[in-house]
């Protein structure tokens, strides 16, 4: 569990941050029984089946460090955390990853079907725009920055770039550098701009969105290796998904090429890069810090 | 054939509009040979398949309507486009319509797989928001409402919704109202949207965009009333893709529920109510009047 750092109380910082972001998500979505109800079910019921909210709280995280306000922060938050559970719905098809499970429920697509939950992917990725677009007006960052940021880390040449080379590197041998380019979109891309998103609705300098930009690079980078360890080293009911599929299928991974030790090593490195990306802050990022050091030791 | 109306020779219109979207659009799409190519190929594969670009031509046309530029539409038509092929690629899914061809071709999913079909469609409702968020500045009409109009008008309550809707509606004996309501959102949503769009980008006054508004709305639902009578009329030769479908698979659909003449009688009548809207424009209209002209009369 997360331990108190410099004064800060991650466990409560998630669970308020959490809430937070559940409470403008519910706010934001139309209402379950809504015409068409089965799409706006199908849409909650992966937005709210348990997402630690690791997305959002960095989005939060990085606003505090730049001394803004966090509910300026929070349609952002809101909005990646869309694009996540969208990317997750599509992943998990039968015509992608075919999981059955996620966070110990059944995959979207298991309850309502594939053509609903490639639907509900898509209403959730058209939904990010949407809350995007309500956020204030960052003098900085004007809407078309915001839009640009968020349309750029979720298309053809970041997120959708790593799904597209995950598929395509299954049951082959790829070098170091290819898992990289692939980790740096599938994961790093959006936590990044997670990151940097808190940053703009701060309306921080530029030198400050440059320190994001390390931070989330790096920690989006360990955050994978840690994700490709625990697949090797957990059981499925600690993990709430399939444990072990990257193995059984050939996916290609830190542990698979430079064994688990070499990852573990690999994962403290870029937690370090991280950490010292934060320099700038003076202190300031005690919640980034925190959340850094707890992406490290998780468990799950 | 579209013929010469008040002056405007429709056939060279849409021809120039076509090309100028269609070098629009491949400026703005990473080259097909971009690292990973099979996802660059497949997005610009089915966005260059042979669309007819009614939903540019009629963003252009009501921007030429409002005295704007069309330089300044153009990013919003070519947003729209993005819109209209992602929601083709997976409506034409196994899981949705399945469909093996369209305008004549192999369907996606035919040709890259489900799982690249799905990334593709995904890329492209991406692309639309990074190319709204290009567009100039328009006084009255911020990127914020641009963003807004766009993810409104594809998102849960609109387009998708349409697709669930009509999903939903297989094989059941549905009301007239409940098939508007699918209509409306399935087809209307969108080309509505189009025609704002053009108007927004002209800096049009409000009276204007409502005008707008209600043409789009109008000539959405004769578009659809007039596709559903093709499909029963026509050949898979003539239409480029699978004529009958409707009928083989029980979707409700216009001719179904109340008869081919009664059917081509809407058409005719929604058309002139899209007519009667345009009357704010004193004759500047033309293009916009030729459009929903060559829509009513089309044969594929």
């Amino acid at each position: 569990m997360p331990e108190i750092r410099r004064g800060l109380d991650l466990h409560k910082f998630l669970a308020t941050r959490t809430e937070a972001v559940n409470r403008a998500l519910d706010q934001s979505l139309p209402p379950a029984k809504t015409k068409p109800a089965t799409i706006h079910k199908a849409m909650r019921y992966s937005l709210f089946a348990g997402g630690k909210r690791m997305r959002p709280a960095l989005c939060l995280a990085a606003a505090q460090a730049c001394g803004g306000a966090e509910k300026d922060a929070l349609p952002l938050a809101c909005a990646v955390e869309c694009i996540h559970t969208y990317s997750l719905i599509h992943d998990d098809l039968p015509a992608m990853d075919d999981d059955d499970f996620r966070r110990g429920k059944p995959t979207n697509h298991k309850v309502f079907g594939e053509g609903i939950a490639i639907l509900a992917g898509d209403a959730l990725l058209t939904q990010a725009f949407e809350l995007a677009a309500q956020c204030r007006k960052f003098p900085r960052y004007p809407h078309q920055t915001i839009i640009l940021e968020i349309a750029r880390a979720a298309g053809s040449l970041q997120l959708i770039a790593g799904q597209v080379a995950d598929l395509e590197a299954e049951g082959k041998q790829i070098p170091g550098p290819e898992l990289k380019f692939i980790h740096e979109r599938k994961t790093s891309a959006l936590l990044c701009c997670a990151t940097r998103l808190g940053g703009m609705s701060a309306n921080c300098p530029p030198g400050q969105l440059a320190a994001l930009t390390r931070f989330g690079h790096h920690v989006g980078l360990a955050f994978q290796v840690i994700d490709d360890i625990l697949d090797v080293t957990q059981t499925s009911e600690q993990l709430g998904k399939t444990a072990g599929k990257d193995v059984a299928e050939q996916k290609a991974t830190y542990p698979a090429i430079v064994g688990l030790e070499e990852s573990r090593k690999i994962a403290a490195q870029l937690t370090d890069q991280a950490f010292a990306a934060l320099k700038i802050f003076k202190g300031r990022a005690v919640a980034l810090e925190a959340l850094a050091e707890f992406l490290l030791k998780r468990d799950r």
